[in-house]
């Protein structure tokens, strides 16, 4: 029998991705909380646990969720992991997007084969249209303006996202993630020069040749209700690349803090 | 008489230029707080403000100082500078940049030649070498890597500077400058995977391609304190393009701190 294993990141994808799959067997790094019940497995013995999926007849890996880098315990090594770990450090250095490359090619010399959640479960990323509110035009020059910025960054392997108002860049998202990016943008929102003016949007996308099986840029409700604490418009993505986690109760959030949501073709 | 007229932003370095200039005519933008005394005009009257320079024999300007932009008021524009303001504001949508190069290109229109402060005071543009502590060959691979991000982000014309510990980019600088980058950096120096690696580094260089006339980045003993109180290793820069204020006093900081400072081939 063929069956999916879930890796599980934290945050509300794992579970939504749990629940669309039928009796998934379901993983995490040992130094996450996943919000869904998960057995936790080690980087250190990343071979050994690649057995085990293949072991449990498992065939195909979904990844869901975000992770955050575990602290490497060199004692911990088997011997046939150690002989891999150049390659995912050699990722490391180079920044998320090749680490995590690293790692899914090691799920697939194994025989795994890597789905995206968009494979899964289709509904969670929006194609295009506008979710909620209407995006001005300004609005809209201020979207291809950090558009613009996230795709010009995306050899750099640093972020995906950016704040853009009234034309100006406020925030740039790297390793500390898009909340932090927004309070950042809170904090300094006073630098927008026409207080009556646009008030800026939040720009999400991936990095462009980003593997599309792991860690497309997801947005939610929380996300709607930063991007209001921070005083922003509203948020816009790149259509058909972004996970939209809770849709109607992100709707709802965005009406009622009178923001627009935006899938940008 | 040919005269040098000094126009002053913020900060340590309008004083420093206007101290090795003889007799400077000092201006600034009529919203900063310049260091050193100055006679302020609007942005809404630049044409006639030009006129009373070469009408006080002005044949060189200086641009020296942090500059923030200014509210524009609609109703004080004059005939003929309301007639450059398309070219203006078609800058500021496209960056800092743009918008400064736009405003240089008006003052050489007008007759004015417009001096770098590495003209004027070679002195505070450090060259090649290390003026304190010594970068480890892993601080030199975290400046490398930051050096490449600034570089990366030079077209999008956004910032000058960006932080990166153990391979990781911790924070670009967007429009609110370094100081914010590096509070946001110390706000994060948790996500360091190695409580006990190389500590980081914050890097600045002039955008690839920037008029060096203004604008070069500057740092000086508050950015030793400030990456300091982020937790970093050092500060590293491009040799030949950044200001260093008050060079003793930085590199007496960072010796205190047990920083180092670098400037980079």
């Amino acid at each position: 029998m063929s069956r999916i294993a879930l890796i599980a990141g934290e945050g509300l994808l794992a579970p939504a991705i749990a629940a669309a799959l039928d009796e998934p067997l379901v993983y995490a790094l040992h130094n996450l909380n996943p919000q869904v019940p998960a057995q936790p497995f080690r980087l250190e013995r990343l071979v050994p646990f690649l057995d085990e999926l293949t072991d449990q007849g498992v065939t195909q890996v979904v990844f869901a969720g975000a992770i955050r880098r575990p602290r490497i315990e060199p004692d911990l090594f088997d011997q046939r992991t150690m002989a891999i770990v150049p390659r995912i450090l050699m990722g490391m250095q180079s920044g998320d997007d090749a680490a995590l490359r690293a790692v899914l090619d090691v799920f697939e010399e194994a025989g795994l084969s890597v789905l995206s959640v968009d494979q899964v479960l289709p509904d969670l990323v929006p194609g295009e249209g506008v979710l909620a509110g209407e995006p001005s035009a300004r609005d809209k020059k201020d979207a291809e303006r950090a558009a613009q910025i996230v795709q010009g960054m995306g050899p750099l392997d640093v972020g995906q996202g950016a704040v853009v108002a009234q034309g100006l860049c406020l925030a740039i998202e790297a390793l500390p993630g898009t909340q932090a990016m927004l309070e950042f943008a809170a904090l300094h929102s006073g630098l927008k020069p026409d207080p009556n003016g646009p008030k800026g949007v939040l720009y999400k996308a991936p990095k462009p040749g980003q593997d599309r099986r792991i860690d497309l840029p997801t947005i939610g409700p929380d996300t709607v209700r930063q991007a209001a604490a921070a005083g922003l418009g509203g948020i816009a993505w790149e259509a058909g690349s972004v996970i939209l986690l809770e849709r109607e109760a992100a709707i709802d959030a965005a009406n009622a803090a009178g923001l627009f949501l935006w899938a940008r073709p």
